[in-house]
């Protein structure tokens, strides 16, 4: 009889390591459990060699990068969904992501840039990472970011 | 006594017939049910003879146009809930209308856009089509589509 | 013993008054009771002196400005909720702010913005103030109001 492996155990045999996060501002938005579901504060790509990314897709960016993007805010989420729960196994499914791309007018590959947080979540939780989604084209984001993810999953009590 | 009319004759009294849908991409984002909330993924207006509609509400589309498209997303939107749950009979009432209007920086007639949208729900769910609703503008949305409708129910079990 | 004060105390304690809201027209969004969730529609600020605040941050208003905007959409919120719920001595805790800020495409400073209504909340409900939150600049807003609120709070059936 073969183990079911933990989730953290996926992270690694995928090659996934999750950031460092730094310690949250006492005044900072925060995780909220309420019965089985958690809502995660939308977060952002990861910096890059100590600098966050900033830029539009459609003009900075294009879409293969903006990909990149939602994948690492993907990861930004998984982290502080372990922070909160203490360990993601407690995560029974991904419920919802929400994207907000920060875009040009013009620009129409919003659905392929959230490929890259969806095909994270649907690696890491395989069938319990199928979610539901949405996805808009913002006018600007804080701190001009390529792509913010918001998020809720259903959790274990 | 009268029998309460089940909603699939309700839509037929109202001359009203839901979209066929495609079949869904295994990789597409899909319908969620977490404790009584279904949560729908973001759906736009449906084609018109074969084509997607594409433009900016406040520039290539009336506010009169935009009200027809939420309309529009709203049938999808329930062709999605009805395949879901196998009848929308399950429906319990209409949470929340989250809508994204691909908009000029000058437009201002989000609220009556939505209208489309809203007054579909009520018309086909009554007392329990009374929902919870915000709207914005978006800078762009996937592919032009003119509005993207983003929606949770709550069901029956 | 000291008894806990009630909310309603606390905002007087505060010197905060809350709105008179208008009654709302029967085809309005409404609040919506799920579970133990209350989902709000969105709300903008208060009118000052009869007029709806009208523009964008980034070009019409100041960061400075936008968090008294903010601030005063959760006022609106508040009101909202105390006459969904009778007493806002129901509410558990704030599950989520949703922020769309009425921005031009260079505006940076969404999460200052939000500042003023995240800490409405916590001065107001106090640790059960403390909230999942994610913000976003929209290209448009109805009316063109500088901010939107949209909200989640978890409550004492």
């Amino acid at each position: 009889m073969m183990a079911r492996m933990s989730i953290q155990q996926r992270l690694e045999s995928l090659g996934i390591e999750l950031p460092v996060l730094a310690e949250p501002a006492p005044s900072c938005p925060t995780c909220v459990i309420t019965g089985n579901l958690l809502y995660v504060p939308g977060s952002g790509p990861l910096p890059i060699e100590g600098k966050l990314p900033k830029g539009k897709l459609g003009r900075e960016f294009t879409t293969e990068q903006g990909k990149l993007f939602s994948r690492s805010a993907g990861l930004e989420v998984l982290a502080v969904v372990r922070r909160a729960l203490g360990s993601l196994d407690r995560v029974r499914r991904v419920v919802k992501l929400q994207g907000y791309v920060n875009a040009t007018p013009e620009f129409e590959e919003h659905s392929l840039v959230m490929i890259g947080c969806s095909d994270l979540m649907v690696q890491v939780f395989e069938a319990n990472g199928a979610h539901s989604r949405s996805v808009l084209g913002a006018a600007s984001l804080r701190s001009n970011v390529p792509v913010i993810i918001d998020s809720i999953f259903e959790i274990a009590l």
